[in-house]
């Protein structure tokens, strides 16, 4: 570690506005005078073959050494021979829990501005196995694999973040009245960790009816936990509710404390460079990334004063409706913090 | 067949309120001179052995021999020894797929009034094979099943009822990217399909995406076509954004035009029996199935009826914040045909 007292974290700016809204991010953290050092990574040309993507094996090995890092947006390149690089990260970093708070930001107008809930999937395992095969020609199987173990270490998660976050409810996402066995275990793991959390409330919620629970009431929600695609579909649905992923933060759970906090939207290629991107999702998820590292005080300026900076309307970028630059934003940020 | 020209439909009133809507659809029908005589079957109270469910064989039969039906809830019976109701009436049917048009109703306020779509979802195989296996203790298996067959059969039906209903454009909905050959070959079999209707726009998108879309900007979306259990979560969400199950038709088709329509809400048996459930969801589900018929005028009268009574306002149930009993709903509708 810096021996000035500092943290080291990674930080992977990533590809398309990537640099951009992560320069944000490190004036931003500057100005707050957070006491981060980062270990910046870049997205290589090259399929690394010890990674089989174009995620370097040093650039994992910095988040492994760190335990901390934020990433922005990646661009799933195109061609054979590597694996997604989301994909990559989850697998190599052991990733097991993808949190994502989500909350109706005020002055970014949706149809809805009462959200205020967080996702908790489970990460490894589920739909996601990559176990496939052909049975006879034109019949196809995959198999959803569901395990003791990853379910209560998802659920655990999940119960120790609503304690440690004031929350007051877990739901578990299911559809085990068709998949008895594989969500009948997930259910089953969840029951047994929520006999350990009495102070949080413990429900059930069939997936389905949870869809449309979410759109017509998203205000009945405060801490869902579920299988790999589950959260794959609730998250984005919930991040739609609120406006996109643009400003939807997110952060990646790993064993013994590791966390990767991340951007989930895309690398907008096509406003790349031109200091346009809002970096309001990299922001948020730097936030989390603080509250990950229980630097509360920090994380609560920033999220304050990005907020405070599209609430006053002043200083939105073009997807919020504005005409602030990446830079304008940046700096009405600062001044906000 | 009936002597009289009259073309003879099944009828499962169903469980709690199911008799009550049930009423309202006859008094309707009747009022409009539909051509429809109905044969009743009611939900038995001891498990038949042939179906496995409350569901007795005969009634099946019926189904079977007139080719049509329209059925109200059922509520799934607590207990061990048979088969959910539901699953019995799509796998005894073979009813392929399971249509559900959803579009805002005037009058019926929700966050959105720009939806008009229709979800069809394949409704045989997929994640409700059946199929799931501990392997060891603690790791358990769900097998997904996608066939050519099923995939091309629900993908025919979709293009060809997109074609019929002056609709514009098919989205399969998917996740290949992860489920490369299961969802892959589902896309395969719609793209195939669609080669066949080249007036037809076909696109492509995401599970996750799509339930993103879907919350923003419901209107990008025509005629949704998928697997069965993303047909499950997406076509209660699409429910969710009009009102939910209440109001929501729906129609299963099986082979050689056999069809079943039904009301998806529940059976709600806190209110039945006073008079106050509101019969729409039965009634506009019976519209589709005169629609299946080519009733069309027939279906046309009784759909603005329905529509003009909600929008008036006048004789509301107690669901849409009114104090109209079902009979006085049933009245206006009668009034206005
Ligand atoms: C890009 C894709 C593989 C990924 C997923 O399905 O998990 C994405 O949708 C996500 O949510 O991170
Ligand atoms: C009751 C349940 C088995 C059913 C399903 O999952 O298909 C229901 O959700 C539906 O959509 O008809």
């Amino acid at each position: 570690p810096p021996s000035d007292g500092k943290i080291r974290a990674t930080l992977f700016p990533g590809d398309g506005i990537g640099p951009e809204i992560a320069e944000s991010v490190k004036q931003v953290f500057t100005a707050a005078d957070v006491p981060i050092e980062w270990e910046e990574h870049f997205v290589g040309t090259e399929v690394d073959p010890r990674t089989q993507s174009f995620l370097t094996w040093e650039s994992l090995e910095s988040v492994r050494r760190n335990g901390i890092g934020l990433k922005g947006p990646m661009a799933t390149p195109i061609g054979k021979g590597h694996r997604s690089l989301n994909l990559t990260l989850r697998k190599e970093l052991n990733l097991f829990a993808n949190v994502r708070p989500c909350y109706s930001i005020p002055g970014y107008k949706t149809r809805y501005d009462d959200v205020n809930l967080v996702t908790i999937r489970e990460n490894t395992e589920g739909e996601y196995s990559g176990l496939e095969h052909q049975v006879v020609r034109g019949v196809v199987e995959s198999l959803k694999v569901i395990t003791r173990q990853a379910s209560l270490r998802v659920a655990e998660y999940a119960f120790h973040y609503a304690k440690t976050h004031g929350r007051e409810r877990v739901s578990a996402i299911h559809k085990a009245n068709i998949m008895r066995k594989t969500d009948g275990l997930f259910l089953k793991c969840c029951r047994e960790v929520a006999e350990k959390f009495p102070e949080i409330t413990y429900e059930e919620v069939i997936i389905d009816n949870c869809c449309m629970m979410l759109v017509k009431n998203p205000a009945l929600f405060d801490v869902l936990v579920m299988p790999n695609l589950y959260g794959d579909i609730i998250s984005d649905l919930c991040a739609g509710l609120i406006g996109g992923l643009g400003i939807t933060p997110s952060i990646n759970i790993g064993e013994g404390g590791l966390a990767l906090a991340e951007a989930v939207h895309g690398s907008a290629p096509d406003i790349a460079g031109k200091n346009l991107a809002n970096p309001t999702a990299l922001l948020l998820s730097g936030v989390t990334m603080l509250q990950h590292l229980n630097l509360t005080d920090k994380a609560d300026r920033i999220h304050n004063a990005v907020l405070k900076t599209i609430a006053e309307g002043k200083h939105r970028t073009a997807d919020l409706g504005g005409k602030a630059t990446t830079r304008d934003f940046t700096s009405a940020v600062c001044n906000n913090l």
